[in-house]
């Protein structure tokens, strides 16, 4: 304890003489550091210094070097001395130059922040930089998104999530020549601190989202230096991928998802996705519903076994729960008589397609009713609607920022939604020259012929299919009074795919073990959501929104991959 | 395929007939049905019913039964025949009593509510039988809580949530006395739906949420049917746990947790944690906060690999995330620049304490900032502060019904937030007799009595603590710049115990592999990390906060089990 309290004491002290040199360095000092830092961090760990192995003149194999090697060997060194002094002399200069530069205070790459100081001053973000602003002088932290250099002045272009706005660092009584060549020199993708002056442009700048405005620098620090090769184009990124000039794939774009994140077609998406969530948990509250949160790791597996992950408990095993559903109605039996929860849900699924993910965020709901089922079916598609409305209006903007990469139409729906029994999306299919049976569950092709259909028809983009076959619908799902081949459940659907599934769930523990059985789960294992029932229990329905599908669909991306921030799939695990 | 549709469609045609008597049926009745349904779909699996092993006359062991076995077995018959006799008078003498009963059609066990009718019958709530109501006629689906029958009349506590009011079934001219004799043996926490008139009352029902009314019952259905005997009392379950009379312990209490949440300070107590999620991202939204999702499963164990669930994923190996940090870090660098995420956690921790939990939901945020940490520090306190003001204020009732059962003192806080600095906390406990050290770690006794010591200086139950030593922080913690040996790091205490832990986190690559390195982490495992920095990173900070804590420590709980909905220790992963 004491003696990593001492090596940590010692480190510390490294790393502050290293980073915090009196003020403000250059860009080569820093660097210089940099290595300092490196060189006196590493020979802290190296045994064998490179030094005293070249005193010892033994060769990699222990044994002493030949004449030739020697002199190859002492070429080398000569070379790297030489190099050393070249780049002294370089750096010297480049001092000297700046020593005399009458702009020397205005830029340089800072140290490291590392909260050192407190001052009063007041940042502006760069989507507040408009025409009102003209005048006056305003600090701005952002990222060098691009810059171009053409002699005595620097066009610089600043981003700020969704946000660029042109800075131009020009050769004056203010800027010098050195100060707009380490303009020129920043790498893209650097983070900087810009002042200067906002001036109202004559000409709209089309480049950029503040059109009405430039700032004339006076001031540019660097903040923190990217590396100058980037793994991936942020223009390159932002393309439509049916683009002629170069586009990124997919799987390099998840590599270097950090860097893929800031297009700002993706600012607009995670936008959307936040607001998905946002407007879903506005409406359900405005109607009472309470938020609640459910375990992760349950104890067996609760739909039959299979596609669960497993996971050692201590000295146990135990699973990741594929949904909060069990959960959800446990609530209700304790009288939390609505309920929503938003949280992870886990898949073991070796589906490697377009929408699924083997982990993934659900948006769950589960309420009781009083007389039929259709209370809840008709809660849930209002709810839908009122996110779909909610993004049409306030937040038109990131939608019409991600078509520019991914075109899309505007989505269709219907007030109240359309809501079709399930034979009667098979007529459709029938009458489309499809062959199934009324008893026989949808393929996706299906699905999606499906969604066309409804939307030639009844001109909706978002519908309910009621009234599910009971044989194709899991062990807790309600029989439909009437028709004993049928179930009172319902999947709905965005552009034709699924996003939620949901039925009115069996509130009665002596049909819920029957049906159990019938499915062939171990009743063992299942015991606690049973007894759940047996003590007075409400009947209610829900159902299970996986919400990257949702931004998918609604945005038509095509990949549930470009919606969800880190995806997991059976292949992928990081970042 | 097509055997299973057929087995499920015989099955259900069984549920159908079982469940779906004419319109509505005696108490009694259902149970024989029930009774029919059951041993019809018994008998569909036993391969040899029960009759025929009579008639063959063999024993278990397959041989012919002595004398003496055979005449037990006739006798055995023959008290079986006489009993289902007995029953059959019995059903037909109610039947026949029930014939005659006027009020026959106003009471019953209703058969399962499987969605087969829509009616516009309106239902009140509980919570809004007010005396506004007085005279008029409601229909009010509702737990019943309690019962008592005083030969003609009956008294009912009709419970929906937290709210209860009286409801008087009494012979007259509408209610029969059978019907009283029905009310009287309906099961505690059974749910049912009465009619009645809403009587305003002369003298206050100190009993009941709803003081000023009650109502007169003419009809009485049950919905669902609760076991007689229930695991708990919901009484007992609402006592303190000083009380003299029965009280619960808390392992039934989690056993029967769908019971045990039905008592109003439970409700109460969600109801408190869903407000705490919330304000908290009422406050962070209302400062530009962004909603994110961080995976839960992750490739490699980011802190050192102590204490992390192990899954097996797919053909490989993967593990439960300790926290979303990496992701917000990751998020913030692609200039999602504040950032927020409620999720679950996971802790492999073997610590069987009353504040620990091998899962729970984490409410973290991360934050850039333009030059000190303490930017981020000032939102987090404010973040607090609003939603301990949103509690006291919004939630002053949910909060008295908790105290109720566990009593405490009101949470106090300053605005804005005590800070101060670590060595003052240490100075704090050595005047206070205590021996350590200014770079040793606070135990938990030291937090608890460092607590007590700032409430008497300073008045107030959440206080921050500021600037750690390094050697005590996580890898990534940013050292402080002016002293070596102290970090740029902060724990917050509510009612003297830990519910945030945050700090300035290392943005730069180098410092951060260094600090890696001396903690001993694999490079390689957090590479994705690491190289997250390289492309330009902001300055931040942030913090992780468990939701549980502080609802537990808000309300004084003193149990993190009483603030979990389904719990998760070591010992525990049911229900």
């Amino acid at each position: 304890m004491l003696l990593l309290a001492r090596r940590t004491r010692f480190l510390t002290k490294v790393f502050t003489t290293a980073f915090l040199p009196p003020k403000a360095i250059s860009k080569t000092c820093l660097h210089r550091q940099l290595r300092i830092f490196t060189a006196m961090s590493s020979s802290d760990q190296n045994s064998a210094p490179n030094d005293q192995s070249v005193v010892s003149q033994l060769g990699p194999d222990g044994k002493p070097l030949s004449k030739k090697a020697m002199k190859k060997l002492e070429k080398e060194k000569e070379k790297e001395k030489k190099k050393s002094e070249r780049e002294a002399q370089k750096a010297a200069e480049a001092e000297a130059q700046k020593a005399e530069d009458f702009a020397k205070d205005s830029y340089c790459v800072l140290p490291l922040i590392q909260s050192k100081e407190k001052t009063s001053r007041k940042w502006t973000k760069v989507q507040n930089l408009t025409a009102d602003l003209s005048g006056q002088k305003v600090l701005v932290r952002a990222r060098l998104h691009t810059s171009r250099g053409t002699g005595k002045q620097c066009f610089i272009t600043l981003r700020d999530r969704q946000y660029t706005v042109q800075a131009i660092c020009a050769v004056s009584n203010i800027v010098s020549k050195p100060m707009v060549k380490f303009a020129v020199g920043i790498n893209k993708e650097s983070i900087v601190d810009v002042e200067g002056e906002v001036k109202k442009v004559d000409q709209q700048i089309k480049s950029c989202s503040q059109q009405d405005v430039e700032i004339s620098v006076e001031k540019l620090f660097v903040v923190s230096l990217s590396e100058p090769r980037l793994p991936l184009q942020i223009e390159d990124a932002s393309r439509p991928d049916t683009d002629e000039l170069a586009h990124v794939n997919q799987d390099t774009r998840l590599d270097n998802r950090i860097i893929d994140l800031r297009t700002i077609p993706n600012q607009a998406i995670f936008s959307i996705e936040a607001a998905t969530c946002k407007l879903f948990r506005e409406y359900l509250e405005s109607k009472g519903f309470h938020e609640i949160h459910t375990p992760k790791i349950i104890s067996a597996a609760s739909e039959g076994g299979a596609n669960v992950f497993e996971v050692s408990y201590f000295k146990g095993k135990a699973y990741l729960a594929q949904s909060p559903q069990l959960y959800k109605q446990m609530a209700l039996t304790a009288d939390f008589d609505r309920v929503y929860t938003i949280g992870s849900v886990f898949r073991a699924e070796d589906s490697n397609t377009h929408r699924h993910l083997c982990e993934f965020i659900g948006l769950d709901v589960e309420m009781t009713f009083y007389e039929h089922y259709h209370e809840v079916v008709r809660t849930i598609g209002e709810m839908f609607n009122y996110i779909f409305k909610g993004l049409q209006t306030r937040f038109a903007d990131d939608i019409e920022k991600v078509r520019k990469q991914y075109p899309s139409e505007p989505f269709k729906f219907l007030e109240p939604s359309l809501i079709l029994e399930y034979h009667e999306g098979v007529d459709m299919l029938k009458a489309a020259g499809i062959e199934m049976d009324y008893d026989e569950d949808l393929s996706t092709p299906n699905e999606k012929l499906l969604g066309k259909l409804v939307k030639q028809k009844y001109d909706t983009d978002f519908f309910i299919l009621d009234k599910y076959p009971l044989c194709v619908r899991p062990f807790y799902t309600m029989p439909d009074a009437r028709n004993p081949v049928l179930s009172n459940s319902y999947d709905m659907f965005m552009r034709g795919e699924e996003v939620l599934s949901g039925a009115q769930r069996i509130h009665n523990p002596d049909l819920l073990t029957e049906r159990a059985k019938h499915h062939g789960i171990d009743l063992e294992q299942i015991k606690s959501y049973i007894d759940s029932f047996r003590y007075g229990a409400p009947p209610h329905a829900g159902g299970g929104i996986g919400l990257a599908r949702v931004v998918m669909l609604y945005l038509d991306l095509h990949n549930i991959r470009k919606s969800s921030m880190f995806p997991r799939d059976p292949k992928r695990v990081t970042p």
